[in-house]
């Protein structure tokens, strides 16, 4: 079956994927005089970064979400389809979605990439990941739910595994949900829940290497950890978690942590697209590109952001599957198609560092840029400032900064609802 | 078992509901010598005027839900527990949760009212009913969702099936659902969706009886007939659905309205509770009750809100299910335990009208006060100042008010996301 796709006398170019890189790709190929389908199984771009204050009650869903149909609203030639994509036709130039058949010129790959649990079913299937709003959510509802368990439970060891929560990879998302969570622990639950003893609730953070924030520097590492040990944070380095099982998390060297609530930010693999080669896939199911994001041995398809490698001199050994990455690649693709329509050359892509940063809690981060690092106040404010220019639509941005200003002068997330429906059972 | 609630010398009060009877005794009693136990089935205060707001999209869940322990927190006697009720024991005094059994020296049963289908399990299962935030949430989800399969459809007649809503019930709920789907019609979706013709959109409001806003001014109704009928809403009085299958609304009168959406705001019926004597439930299932809401035969069981029904000399039909009856009697019923407390005497529940209104659409909604009736603009600057003053929380207020602020200037609700769970199947 043919999806209802409008025909037009351009070129079709399918985006599957409104994340961080198809978005940038589909807003500026608009500019252009090609079709533009975007393919998504949501219908609003995430603004994974807040992911960690959606799960800690900072931030409502909304806030961090955009609808694809108001970004595009002006742009005649972007047509929108909210649809799961089940395999591409990379011979014949079509891709099969749950909508129908989709004939393309050109594809572009922009599906991102999932929580990789590297094959631990019984990690999968009890931990929290946080790759999703949804993800998030859960989070949320599962740490507040715990909390209202633990008024029921007399027996402390029990009352304790509710109370404490693991956090596992000590990536930018690790330590910023840790460094959140302790501030709760500091100002808010123990005001909610008068009748539990915090004393008691632990947070820990395991990371398998033997540095924090891997891809920042060794200054913003060495004072990240110090700011999550003042927050109280169980930091263990050099730590692997073995297995989990709902309620004891079994770490590598034997030793045990109760703990009902384990967030799980320790890698990432590839979201896998069934038609795409195997042969151009490498560890992690990243699809091997050229310069120009094309596909290993393909002529029109192309893949950006997490689910691509490419590698440039300054990164042999690929880029880091971060936001920057995706969107820079998406722009050069825009503008590469652009050029070929006008009969050009396409233009290698080269990835500029703009740099890194973290925020650990309460006027606490850090941040590498290329020209300078800073630690502490000054880089939180930088934070702030970057994140919420980042955040797409003025009433978005608007709502974020009260959002931020009114929980930083109350010491006060406000958002502590458990949303699902009661009617459902637990 | 027995619960794991703090014991004081203090008499012990269990409420059960915080609605907006049950909220409003309970901070009421707060202040006197009691200790107040709130049991609840989810951890927040709903504000249920707005939900049709939520359902289109307009707010955010978060603005207009405030969670019980944000409420209480600095009230030291008040103790909350996210728990269902399964039975009380009103001989024994004590309730049955499933956190255990929870005795009682005054108990106040404010569980409310649900969604009345009348009996009909066919219209229950495919009509969305509007009484808890969730079900708002499931509206919203399920319309944008309908738009979003219709673009795939060819068959014009069952491509309208998915643009067309029925609305059932002429009360506040029913008239501004149906308004604001109007004004989206207008001023959204169009854009949103411009591959589909919405001259083929029907928006219609069934009404059973001979008026709209029953409960309002002859005036009022009237009113906003003619406010609907300019926006478009197709309004039928004295028309009854007979049968819904999910697709096909079947009338009385024998005819058929095709539509994947039905809104059910047609009735509510009380919520149940086991071993509440079914010889005090009269018709609604609701809970007969003296002037003091002590429910009949009972000496220290009391119900307010939408679940009692009590007679005084002007309301001999009992008074109507409205927020403003609840919480009078919550907070009346708080100051006779007081004066229980202090050896003096209860004094009589007195409801005092204060008004009616309900909201059309942009610059539209219709006022009755005791003392003067408004239409037009007027009004409806009284309706959102009376709805936003009414608000628990001054963030909520901001937020509340720049959302609104901002759909007004931009003729846009921005909140157009369908948030579910991706990885489960639709």
């Amino acid at each position: 079956m043919k999806a209802n796709i409008p025909k037009t006398n351009q070129k079709r170019v399918v985006i599957i994927g409104g994340g961080f890189g198809g978005l940038k790709f589909a807003r500026k190929l608009a500019k252009y005089d090609f079709q533009v389908v975007l393919l998504d199984k949501i219908n609003y771009h995430q603004f994974q970064p807040l992911f960690y204050q959606v799960a800690t009650a900072g931030l409502e869903p909304s806030a961090i979400s955009f609808p694809f149909r108001k970004v595009f609203q002006k742009e005649e030639n972007v047509v929108i389809r909210l649809t799961e994509v089940s395999s591409v036709n990379t011979k014949e130039s079509f891709v099969v979605s749950d909508v129908g058949e989709i004939p393309y010129d050109y594809l572009v790959v922009s599906i991102g990439a999932d929580t990789n649990f590297f094959g631990n079913e019984k990690i999968k299937s009890n931990s929290l990941p946080m790759k999703s709003i949804s993800e998030a959510l859960s989070i949320r509802n599962r740490i507040l739910q715990n909390y209202e368990e633990a008024l029921s439970v007399e027996d402390a060891e029990k009352q304790q595994a509710l109370m404490n929560i693991v956090v596992v990879g000590g990536g930018p998302t690790g330590v910023e949900v840790a460094g959140t969570l302790a501030e709760m622990k500091k100002n808010i639950l123990p005001k909610d829940f008068p009748e539990l003893k915090f004393e008691r609730m632990q947070i820990y953070l395991l990371e398998a290497s033997p540095r924090l924030l891997s891809g920042l520097s060794q200054k913003s590492s060495d004072k990240s950890k110090e700011y999550l040990d003042k927050l109280g944070v169980n930091v263990r380095r050099d730590t692997r978690v073995k297995d989990y099982d709902g309620d004891k998390v079994s770490l590598e060297d034997g030793s045990l942590i109760h703990a009902r609530t384990l967030i799980w930010a320790a890698g990432v693999i590839g979201n896998k697209l069934e038609g795409i080669p195997e042969d151009v896939l490498i560890r992690g199911n990243r699809i091997k590109v050229d310069r120009f994001n094309r596909m290993e041995g393909s002529a029109n398809v192309f893949a950006i952001g997490d689910v691509c490698f490419m590698t440039e001199e300054k990164f042999p050994n690929g880029h880091p599957q971060v936001a920057q990455v995706a969107m820079q690649q998406g722009e050069n693709l825009a503008h590469n198609l652009g050029r070929i329509l006008k009969g050009g050359e396409m233009k290698c892509f080269s990835y500029k560092d703009l740099g890194s940063m973290a925020t650990v809690g309460r006027n606490l981060a850090v941040v590498d840029f290329p020209f300078m690092k800073v630690q502490g106040f000054f880089a939180w404010l930088i934070w702030m400032f970057v994140h919420l220019m980042s955040i797409v639509g003025a009433k978005n941005r608007i709502l974020i900064f009260i959002n931020w200003a009114w929980n930083y002068i109350t010491y006060d997330q406000s958002l502590r609802l458990i949303i699902r429906d009661p009617k459902k059972k637990k």
